[in-house]
């Protein structure tokens, strides 16, 4: 199933943006009567037939609304400094895609030595995983914001989670900081390569985010962020399934 | 802490390869006597003493070894169809090294575009995210089979579990799988972007594979790869963590 994506949704009717008509008529040839499936990137994936076949503003009427295609059964906000090499933090930004994200919250931290990110690079990247993994919901790519600055505006329901590698706590294993959390919307806060300033680190148990270890592996900041959201991934995998276990031998 | 690699370890002395010497001597400039540490890509971790600093040669004195340096509680076989884009399975390859993996067979399905695949670059991408990530094992990288011989040249003993999209099967969420499969060593097997043939997976069923969900995003190849590999490395890391479980509030 090919997806577009359409932010121009009013009167049962669909309108494409040009690039998205272009791709729809030109490249892919389809022509008026056929049937096509756009998302809204808020959630919903539309079932429509195309009605005026322009490469330049194509427009399709909507047969079927399927709100929550593709959404996964819990909320989490990645806040993940970027990585010096920015291939590292689009590739995350793509698998956090597939997996299931709903924010991706790039913040910069007293050690980072990356200051600048431009996010509409990682907004577009965005949109692909996520018509190439068939959601209907397009990840929020948040400006950028200091470590201090997102701590401090995060709001009190959330479960706040810190992965950095100072050795002098006690760190929770991710899942069972998830089992912790049960049903609370969940926050990951993903340190740069030179990890959190003491007293980034000291702001965030202030206000009650849990230092979390995600095992005894030593990864890379981007790897790190990707297991941090794969374990809430499979953490409501498993106890959604949780009754179909099958017997241990 | 920066690893080198030696495979000539003798006599309670570590010969360093060209590449590894000049890297030891020429780049960072180590001279006789300076403390440096090494792995042999089995397990152990050496710590010596350089006394030959030749950028062509070094050798070093055998000063203290650890055993399992790195290592996981578990042994797990990933066998993953090449992908198209071959840049996405190097990034498959060093990501699974991050976290933690034994043996990584590339196997080739009757629907795989990509019939052959280099092993070399493979080999050395897995060595420099061993160092990266402070693990004194190196993966295996096996030679490509079919997926047929695969299967049928898989030790008894294992936990196969196979990953794959025909929806006209029960499938058991990957740590529901797991949970049953109790300390026998895992093989996971994931499919080419085509699937794997009916009778690739009817074969694997006959053989006692378990056909294993991954969740209801769609992946990409190398996404299920890393999200099955990082699935096992949890299931592992939560229980020998259990006991140090938060009490729900």
């Amino acid at each position: 199933m090919e997806l577009f994506f359409a932010d121009d949704i009013r009167d049962a009717r669909v309108r494409l943006d040009p690039e998205e008509s272009a791709h729809c008529v030109r490249v892919l040839r389809h022509r008026a009567g056929d049937e096509i499936s756009v998302i809204d990137g808020r959630g919903t994936l539309y079932r429509c037939a195309l009605e005026l076949a322009d490469a330049k503003g194509a427009e399709a009427r909507i047969l079927e609304r399927t709100p929550g295609f593709g959404s996964h059964p819990y909320h989490l906000t990645m806040a993940v400094c970027p990585t010096k090499n920015i291939d590292r933090y689009e590739w995350f930004v793509e698998k956090a895609t597939e997996i299931g994200v709903d924010t991706i919250a790039p913040v910069i931290g007293e050690r980072s030595e990356r200051k600048v990110l431009k996010t509409e690079r990682l907004r577009r990247l965005a949109l692909s995983a996520t018509k190439q993994s068939l959601k209907a919901a397009i990840p929020q790519i948040a400006e950028p914001v200091s470590v201090r600055d997102f701590i401090l505006s995060a709001p009190d329901d959330a479960l706040g989670l810190i992965c950095y590698c100072f050795d002098d706590m006690e760190r929770v294993p991710v899942t069972a900081a998830l089992q912790a959390g049960a049903g609370r919307p969940v926050m990951v806060l993903i340190g740069p390569e030179g990890d959190f300033s003491p007293e980034e680190a000291a702001l965030a148990r202030e206000r009650g985010w849990i230092p979390v270890s995600l095992g005894p592996s030593r990864l890379r900041t981007e790897t790190a962020a990707l297991t941090a959201a794969t374990a809430v991934y499979l953490y409501f995998l498993s106890s959604s399934a949780a009754a179909r276990r099958l017997p241990s031998p």
